[in-house]
């Protein structure tokens, strides 16, 4: 296969300054939570994305000095030299592949948390610690700016020495000194850092001169701007000010980086915003500096990024969260191979990585994160070791990851669903409001498998144990799913009183197609999504809807995916009450009994049903029933059942499609046992 | 100086199991931030309590599977024989001493998070990650609980192997599998394992038995259990089954370590709790076993301890929170020096470094955490390199530690308090309702001071920058403290309309003795504790209070604390009227608009008062006075000027605590420009 040439502008090379980008293929700094902890595993994972075709691949932001200490998230560090050799690895490792390497220098000022440091945080004017943390960072003084300009200076030095190729200054997401110079909120400042524009912009400039003066000679600076943080006369804004500011520093870096603020705004989940969403933000950048401009939109569509370069938007096609998807994307459009893409979701599990100071996941691509420590990588897996046949039973997001995974080894796979439709949970949860582009999990998977010679699909095949024995498969994979419970057990209740005798609605009822009568008492014992966009479901069919959470608010989980702030603006826009730290604890089919977590003090709701969203129980009999009969997999020539996804263990897609690749990783290897994966041990070396 | 008889039972040596402990002084296990990923850091943590007389020292709870990682929560770790090093370091360190190293294996079931290492999570029975992650823990067949006893052994093996002398099975704060199984809610399994109390008990003399079994040679096994959970039937309880646990099981370990559940019951704050207060809930335990039992109660009075002993409570005096308060106490009682004793103030800030996953730090003791990278001691400075004098303006928490530190060091220093009390914001506070105990910060350190020569204190002495210059000092050192701010800023305003024609009253106006006319709106832009407090405060003067706050509860911030769930319960038992997710926007004197945080709804509340919380100012004028006089300094005799604490960034006392500590530490160190404390670096070693 080769190129289409409609495509042929995303693979011309582009020059940044000094350098030259390969082609139009940007990874944009993105957080991962192994940063400076984990420099191997962050470096391999980086690495892939070079592999895969990205002519520049960046870090996330890198801290550059003690009282910008962000712990306890794990982002990259260049504090002094003894940092360098980390960020060396990545640099030579996106080197080998033809790509540069960026670096995103940063200083987080009063969002900086030096929880680690002990350092006092530094702002443009005294202020809180902006996430909440009981201290104050102080107004800095003329001399704290040179001194932090010095250490800016010192880190873009110690990052050239690294190896890399473009240095960042970070001027966006409300997360750093320069951006909050801007910020008339944050600066109140009265000298010649403060009060106009071009006061306020002054740190921002000089912090790029300074960059382009040390290490320009070698390296392109990057200037990554926020244009719109949607905060009116508070913040930069299109508006407002962004333009002028964008006048005012046009052609002095060799690249603008834009983008709008704060983060859950940059990274909106897909059931929020769609591809290229933020184009209206920045369309006008291009038109203002005659230097190249990149900017993201979640773009998994080689035809929406050309159309990007074409009219004039960008001159290269930034990606964070579709590169973590498919570290090959840019490849992939290359070799004309478009249907292999695996497309971003939007579910923004990856950010919670970050946010729970973990090393990233991606529930469309299992190996992200795993590149080091368990040596997987996103395109390549080892063949079969053996020519047995393999029966999965289940063609869920955990069955299909499985199939596709065993069929690219070379097994002779077998994929046995029992209804008509593949995709399991995934095609029922798509369909959902707001969630419809999660079926790219199903339909990458579905695409890949009807690909493959030695994957046979046997739609609306309930399997029994019999079945399965008599099917006279080397391996047996098991992955049944699950289903939401109707007795009320979950986090705060072993049961709950009625839900015996009454009926308690589940998601389960709701994705077959039945709508509760109103007005409904939703009861979230879970916490992450299911209980929102159930909630806007049974309002967009004419329900009242009480929200009923133990929780302070509604689906507190999603503050790890960014989904938090736009689910509780939606659900006040769509009319949902709301009840928190309120647990339920009896139904008796007109009225629920509440009770406050706090106070223990009783609350009694009317309400035609209930809605129960506590917790699931997998769907095992048939492997507890294969498990019964191991005496008869020996003679039916069996050599393993495996129980795999929420059938094992209910919970999100991802753990679904991890569990599905990792079987197929696993399956025939010999068991060693040592340990599953590599770690950094830290050593008494002192 | 020496011993008072009335505590040498404190001091009698005691055999547990096939070990023996030179006294009755035990540090329980506690977390600290720091675990597996600083060594080096924890093991000279470790060390300090052992040289202070501690005659069994523990690690915090130490993971022994990768099914049971807890991150991002940093504790030990012995997965596999790679984390033995690690851990052997603390225990060469602890007996280098002559005490005794113990270790509390863990395995946390379904509160273990899984999010590092990706295994699936293990329970009694299905049930949801209980920390509120997206995933669930499965039910452990048969098969599993074999497995979990082997993993179990071989951790107690590696233990012994890294040198530990007591091996803890830990079944206490509803953390961990053994615990797990005995608690109905959690293990509704029909096995052996389920059901009967004898049959939910079998795991946890499984595990006793297997690790005297497997080390009991040369190691004392230890249990932990909590004897109430505070739940009801739901839980453990010692009016339900806990008093038969301990029957069943009574001399079967070698040692008892008893307390309550969960944490923030067991390491409650003293705004809710006192000196002692769980012997009701295990002063029975000694009657049921004939083997030592160990308990904790924030004991930090010897009288207290000689009285636990000697009424038959308990045969050794755990700590926690005292250890890190003072790692020398026992030493102290030895060589009778009673007002030498730090004493833990109960703030709580310790247990923030283990919940913010970032390295212990407390309010009293300002070297905790510092041991390694700094190399700090918690008794010992270094010897003054000058005979300047030092001159301290502020006797508040900075400038009191301040004082104390350079008067350790054997300067010539003399401290000036502008009012007639020492311990500025630390006495003021102390005054709030719950917080009495907050005066330990002040009150140790003048006693400190009254007994060095070379400090003398100065109190209604006003200092201007005339004043300071002409003093003479060599160092002066500015610790004027700040003040709430009047105009609204803070997180979430730049300002608030209505502030400055009409008053809003701060928590300076509260702590001035002024109590608002009722009704008072409170508005908490903070989320600390002030909040809380002063709400408290005027409930108790009969005012009418709702409190608003912009987060999505009051006081988010002790979630670090473990006040939290304390908070919210006594908010509701005093009748606050709470408005959460709500803005303060304009006051009118008579009404308070507020704006819906997520739907920007206005809503109007009548209110005769608005008490405002936002942010604070740093009362500085006398510092910047002094730098705007620069070239005095050096005709004056002056070498230095420093301005620390809340004068600097106002923060909370454990930081202001630091800052006077920090300066006294560096003050005419020579600097180097090295970093300012020693860190792992991961480095590219694959």
């Amino acid at each position: 296969m080769s190129r289409d040439p409609r495509y042929d502008l995303l693979f011309e090379p582009i020059r940044l300054g000094p350098v030259v980008a390969r082609n139009r293929f940007f990874q944009v700094p993105h957080c991962n939570g192994m940063g400076y902890a984990m420099p191997q595993a962050h470096a391999a994972m980086r690495e892939v994305k070079a592999e895969g075709g990205w002519a520049v691949v960046s870090t996330e932001e890198c801290e550059i000095h003690p009282t910008g200490d962000v712990s306890p998230y794990v982002e990259a560090r260049l504090w002094d030299d003894a940092d360098i050799p980390a960020l060396s690895l990545m640099c030579d490792k996106v080197h080998a592949h033809g790509s540069l390497a960026a670096i995103e220098l940063a200083h987080n000022g009063p969002t900086a948390s030096n929880l680690y440091s002990r350092e006092v945080g530094l702002a443009p004017s005294h202020q809180p610690q902006s996430a909440g943390h009981p201290h104050q960072a102080r107004m800095m003084s003329k001399r704290d700016i040179a001194d932090f300009r010095g250490w800016h200076r010192a880190a873009a030095l110690r990052a050239k020495r690294a190896g890399f190729d473009i240095v960042y200054v970070y001027a966006a997401h409300d997360l750093s000194l320069p951006m909050h110079f801007l910020q008339r909120r944050r600066n109140q400042r009265i000298d010649e850092y403060g009060g106009s524009l071009e006061n306020r912009v002054r740190l921002l400039r000089e912090l790029v001169e300074d960059t382009k003066d040390a290490v320009g000679d070698r390296c392109a600076v990057a200037l990554r701007f926020a244009t719109e943080e949607f905060l009116g006369d508070e913040g930069v804004s299109v508006d407002g000010e962004a333009r002028e500011i964008v006048q005012m520093l046009a052609d002095l870096p060799d690249l603008w980086d834009v983008n709008v603020s704060a983060w859950h705004n940059d990274s909106a989940p897909s059931r929020y915003s769609n591809e290229g969403s933020q184009e209206p933000f920045i369309d006008w950048v291009k038109k203002v500096t005659t230097k190249p401009v990149v900017g993201v939109g979640r773009f998994t569509s080689p035809d929406t990024m050309a159309s990007q370069l074409s009219r004039g938007v960008l001159d290269m096609i930034g990606a964070a969260r579709p590169s973590i998807a498919d570290p090959f994307l840019p490849r992939k459009i290359e070799e004309g191979r478009i249907e292999d893409i695996r497309e971003c979701i939007g579910c923004n599990i990856c950010v919670s990585g970050d946010l729970t100071h973990t090393p990233i996941r991606c529930t469309q691509n299992p190996t992200m994160g795993e590149e080091w420590r368990k040596g997987w990588h996103p395109e390549r897996i080892a063949p079969r070791r053996t020519d047995e046949r393999v029966l999965i039973i289940g063609a869920g997001p955990a069955g299909l990851e499985a199939a596709r995974a065993l069929g690219q080894r070379g097994y002779d796979v077998h994929l046995a669903e029992a209804t008509r439709e593949l995709g399991g949970r995934v095609s029922r949860e798509a369909r959902l409001p707001g969630l419809q582009q999660w079926a790219r999990v199903r339909d990458w998977r579905v695409g890949q498998i009807e690909r493959m010679a030695n994957v046979s699909v046997y739609r609306e095949s309930s399997m029994g144990a019999d079945d399965a024995i008599e099917f006279g498969a080397g391996h047996v994979v098991v992955a049944t799913g699950c289903n939401w419970r109707r007795d009320g057990f979950g986090r705060s209740n072993s049961a709950i009183k009625g839900f015996g005798e009454f009926r308690a609605y589940t998601p389960d009822d709701l994705m077959d197609g039945e709508i509760p009568p109103g007005p409904v008492l939703l009861f979230d014992d879970d916490g992450y999504y299911y209980g929102s966009v159930l909630a806007e479901m049974l309002r967009a069919a004419g329900r009242d809807v009480t929200f009923v959470t133990p929780a302070e608010s509604p689906a507190p989980w999603t503050a790890n995916t960014l989904e938090f702030p736009h689910i509780q603006k939606r659900l006040r826009e769509v009319g949902v009450e709301i009840v928190a730290a309120h647990n339920l604890v009896e139904f008796d089919n007109e009225q629920a009994t509440l009770v406050d977590v706090w106070s223990g003090r009783k609350r009694i709701i009317d309400c035609a049903s209930v809605l129960s969203i506590t917790s699931r129980l997998p769907n095992d009999e048939l492997f507890q029933n294969l498990a019964a009969r191991e005496s008869e997999w020996g003679p039916a020539g069996i050599k393993s059942v495996h129980l795999i996804g929420d059938a094992l263990a209910p919970g999100a897609i991802v753990h679904a499609i991890y569990a599905g690749h990792r079987v197929a990783r696993e399956l025939d290897e010999i068991a060693t046992g040592a340990p599953a994966f590599r770690r950094p041990i830290a050593g008494p070396t002192t």
